[in-house]
Parts: C-alpha cells; sequence; structure tokens
C-alpha cells in the first residue's frame, strides 16, 4: 500500500510499504478514508534530522473496518470507525480514569511497528477498545467533522475542561491554529461567557468569531497582555488556553490570567521549563493541561457533531489526495492552509 | 514597645520601635499574645543583604484587642483574635471567591509602614476582614494550636485542598519542615489513604506519623523517588505537596506523581523556573498551590483544634520570650527547633 513517511525536515514522502495484516487477536484492520496533517507533524517538519531511512507519520484518521482479530467484540467488517491519536485498550486503571494516554498497554501511532494515519490502511493494536463507531456512511458529509474527534477537537476540549471552563467562566485562548480554534468552539461549548482568541491571522480568527470567540487580540507579547487586560476590567481571564506550545506564549498565558486562575497548556511543548516563580505563585497559577486522551471525550462530543450543532471539521481548509501530502505539509509549513484533509 | 528587625543574613534584633497607633477607622491595635518564625523567615535570615536600616519582620501573630478603629464592627477591646499572614478586607471580589491573599486592598505585614507580627503589639489595617475573634482566653492552652491558623496550618491545608486530596487520596508529602507536618495533618483530615512523608529528620518524621503519615521515606533524590515508587506499585501518588521550595523538590514532586496527578506547591518558590518539559505534559500533570489565603480557612479549620481533635501547635517545639528572638532564629536556621513560638 502507499503511506507517508518523513526522511527529515522538510521531507516527507508517499511511498510503497508493506500491506498491514492482523498480528494480534486484538488487532483489527481499517482501510482509511480521511485522514489529516496535525500542527504537531509540523514540528519534526521543520526541524527532524535527515536519516537514511524514513519514518511513518500521521496520528488521525476515520476509515472503514476490513477485518477484525479473534478477541475484537462489537466491531465487524464495514464499521465505519474513528482512531483517536493513542490506541488504548481503554480497560486498565488509567483508562477508566479517562487518562487513555497513560494506557498501560496502549501506544502512538507510526512507532514501534504500527502504522502511521497517513496511508492507505492501518493495523490497529487493541482495536476493540480504540475505535469508535461512528452512525455514518463512507460517504457522509460529516467525515471531515468526525475526523476531528481524532485530536483536534478533543484536544481543544481536553484544554477548555482541564482549564475548569463551564457556565459564565472568561477565557483566553492563546493561539489561532486549529487547535486553538476547537479549544473556542469547546469553551463555548462548556458555557464560557467571554471567549478572546490571541491571533493575527484574519480568516482563522474570523472562523474563530464563527465558533465563539466574544473578542479577537491581535497584537502578541506585551502589546496583546495589555489588550486582554483592557478587555477584562485589568484582571485577565480565569481560564487561559495555550494552544501554541511556545515558551513565549506560556508566558502570555500567565500574563493574562487572573489571579487564582488556571492555564491549561495544549501546544505540545517546545521547551523544557516553564516561568513559574514566585510572582505565579503568589498569585496562586495554576499550569495543568497536557497531552489529551482523546478516547474519553468522543462519546461526548459526537452527538452535536451528528445533529449539525458542531461544526469542527471547518477547520480543514484544504483536501489533497495521499499522493498529494508533501504539498499538503508545505502548505501548512507555510501558513497558506489552517488545517490540511487527506483522502487516500 | 519592642519588635524585631533584621538587618541582614544572621542579623536580627529586637529593638524599640514607636508605639502603634490607630491611623484609619478601619485599623485596630492589638497586644501580641503569641507570635512565632516562619520558614520562609529563614530566607531573609539566609541571604539578605546588610544595610544600614532595619526591616521589621514576622507575620504571624495571636493577640487581644486593645482599641479599634470607627469603622471596625464586631471587634472590641478584649477580643482574643488571630491574624491571618496576608491582611485583607474580606471584602471584595477576590475575597468573597477565597483569595484573600490576591485582595483588591489588602497587604503584608512587616511592610510599607505595617507592624510585624513579632514585636509586642500590631496596627492591623483592615481589622475588620482580617482578624477572627477566638473563643478562647488569654491563657489558654490552646493558644499555640489557635497561632497555627495565621499560618502554617491553613498553608498545609491549602496545600492539600490544591491538590485535590479526599477521601482515598494518595498523598506524597516532601518536606518535614512545620508546613510540611501540616500538610500531613491536612491530608490526613481530608481523607487521605495513603501519605508518605519524605522528610530525614527522625523526631520530625515520628511527629509526622502521629499526623497521620503512613510512610516514611528518608532517601532524598532518586533514591528517595524509588522508595515512593514502591510503596505505590510503581505508579505514584494522585497528589503531591510540595512543601519545601526549592528546584530540587519540585523535581522530586513531578517524579513522584501519578500520571494524571497534582503537584501543589507551597513552599516559597526559591527559584524562578520550573521544569514542566514533554514528559510532563505527556503525563497530564499539574502543578497548582501557591501562597495560602489563611484567612480562607480559619473558621473551617477552627472547630477541630477548640474540641481537641486536632493539634497543629505540636509543630512548635520551642518557646522564647522577645528578647530572645535572635536566639530563636539560629535554633531554627540550625535546625535545632522545628518551629519557635514567641511568648512577648
Amino acid at each position: 500500500m502507499r503511506a507517508t513517511l518523513i526522511y527529515g525536515a522538510g521531507d516527507v514522502r508517499v511511498e510503497n510499504v508493506p500491506d498491514p495484516v492482523l498480528r494480534e487477536p486484538t488487532d483489527a484492520l481499517v482501510r482509511v478514508l480521511r485522514s489529516c496533517v496535525c500542527g504537531s507533524d509540523l514540528w519534526p517538519y521543520k526541524s527532524r534530522p535527515a536519516t537514511e531511512q524514513g519514518e511513518r507519520i500521521g496520528h488521525e484518521f476515520l476509515g472503514v473496518v476490513e477485518d477484525v482479530g479473534s478477541e475484537v467484540s462489537g466491531l465487524r467488517r464495514g464499521d465505519v470507525v474513528v482512531a483517536p491519536f493513542v490506541w488504548s485498550d481503554n480497560t486498565c486503571d488509567f483508562c477508566r480514569e479517562g487518562l487513555q494516554t497513560s494506557c498501560r498497554h496502549g501506544g502512538l501511532w507510526a512507532a514501534d511497528g504500527v502504522d502511521g494515519g497517513q496511508g492507505e490502511a492501518v493495523r490497529v493494536p487493541q482495536a476493540q477498545g480504540t475505535l469508535v463507531k461512528l452512525p455514518a456512511g463512507e460517504d457522509s458529509a460529516l467525515l471531515p467533522s468526525l475526523l476531528t474527534l481524532s485530536d483536534v477537537f478533543p484536544t481543544g476540549h481536553h484544554c477548555a475542561f482541564t482549564a475548569g471552563v463551564g457556565p459564565g467562566t472568561t477565557v483566553t485562548v492563546i493561539g489561532d491554529g486549529a487547535v486553538g480554534l476547537c479549544a473556542v468552539l469547546a469553551a463555548k461549548r462548556l458555557g464560557a461567557e467571554q471567549i478572546i482568541l490571541m491571533g493575527r491571522h484574519k480568516d482563522r480568527t474570523d472562523l474563530g468569531r464563527d465558533f465563539g470567540a466574544t473578542d479577537i487580540v491581535a497584537e502578541r507579547d506585551e502589546e496583546g497582555v495589555e489588550r486582554v487586560r483592557e478587555l477584562t476590567g485589568g484582571d485577565g481571564t480565569r481560564a487561559v488556553l495555550e494552544c501554541v506550545g511556545t515558551e513565549q506564549a506560556i508566558g502570555t498565558a500567565f500574563a493574562v490570567a487572573r489571579d487564582g486562575g488556571t492555564v491549561s497548556r495544549i501546544g505540545a511543548p517546545q521547551y523544557e521549563k516553564v516561568a513559574m516563580g514566585f510572582g505565579e505563585f503568589f498569585r496562586n497559577l495554576t499550569l495543568t493541561g497536557g497531552v489529551a486522551p482523546a478516547r474519553a471525550y468522543i462519546e461526548e462530543l459526537l452527538p452535536e457533531i451528528l445533529d449539525g450543532t458542531l461544526e469542527p471539521g471547518r477547520v480543514f481548509d484544504r483536501t489533497v489526495g495521499l499522493e498529494q501530502v508533501p504539498d499538503g505539509y508545505r502548505a501548512m509549513n507555510d501558513r497558506t492552509a489552517l488545517k490540511v484533509l487527506i483522502q487516500p
């Protein structure tokens, strides 16, 4: 089959790889209907050292079950399913607590002999725990929004949820990428009263307004902080959703948080340390968030996608075929595309 | 009157200072019955640059109301009262939310013309909001435990509370100082199931056992982490109460936390940055805590001190008169005393 591999910074290729086969009785084979490129795929795309051997890449996909192992129940050939970006048994203590990213028998796509999502098909380990059956056909117009259940929408939700967003909460979202926009949508869904979106790409912040942002702050750094403070009577917001992953963004996050407030981070950290010294201590600021256990949220978020209330799939502004995946990476890296959908 | 001033590292003196007088109609005058030395007083005692002019010091006290301003109601001459270590109006929005440390009209003792607690008397700003009347006489045997309501016990409570400690929680407490021991007591009170106390001073950890610690880990750093992991089936504890304030202690805290767990810090940070990179992100670890709004917790903690259920005053293992305060600092700094009570 054809699948995407990364060989180094700026070097993504679509090549022939062995067809996946069932290896464990807990496996399933899934033919990919839709996949996409994640903001986090851009970090290796920007910086991975070049190697002779490529590595599989991609961790968001939705597809059709082709075959299941003998120990997989509840799934059968022809089912349309979505896979969260970490696979997990969904039965261990961590999974039962909703922390499937720490599953005792789970792991990552495109690592340790497991397929990546940006290909024609995937062998899914722990298939019964990992895959969620969708009441949708192979040609459903909802597929883009349903695909977001794999990562970007639950990631935005995890950010808002762990920050404690609820009815009436004031929220700042830092970053107008796809995750930031999904964090806006999630905060709105949870009842936030004021949602200030910090971002400077008008097409993106316009979508942010559609998703529920009440204010847009295009300024950055100190000027941006000043602007958020103006919008909040000088105090900042109770919840801050940090959807970038840089040290600079974390610094901004603390600066726009209200005393006693919570910063939730969901951008994969491109830093080792966080500035949380005496000032943040005295202000009783909390830093929470982390990699989203997408699996924990799919059932909760699904109904509002099915009934059309929520359209997180609007974050996709370009669709490519599998052979054009390298173009998709380029477009996202150049910021000419917000998020690229792949239709193999 | 006589009061304590600090002139530099190792240089604490008791001197004559002007008697406090009412300045604002919201002030009260309090004659100090008991004060004490805080672990955080030791930071300037260790490192403050020497100056010609001394600075007042001390922020924990309990005393008798001598006089009140015209706008103070609910308090009168002769009342025995305790003062939290930050004064506050207790009516602003932050105070109503239980974050009196961020009070819009509050401030610190021993700063900006406000008296310190280690003296004969104190002018108390925002007296009605700050002071809590105690149903105890001037000679009550409960005074040491009641004094802990000023700081060390609510600080331990804030640490456990913000870490989410409740019935059945597994907890690690890092540090066997007075705050660490009070954190043990608070965690026990909130229903923690397992309380692992990391500390290497046997007399202190013995008191920790009395307060509710189920396990003592005397080892430090990697060895200590290994030991906590052994005691928790390899996983670490859900709550970690960091009661030291060093970068090393914070590092240990993350290392002994269970995935998805919460580290609460209450030791005044002697660091600018916290190591919370990709590993802590992927493990969904939270860092919370901060300076304790002691005022918010006094009414909740008071009854169990009055009825003798809780004896946080056991952290005091030495009593000095006001003139011997310099000896008290020396003893705490040399670790020959755990916490020094001052009886002016």
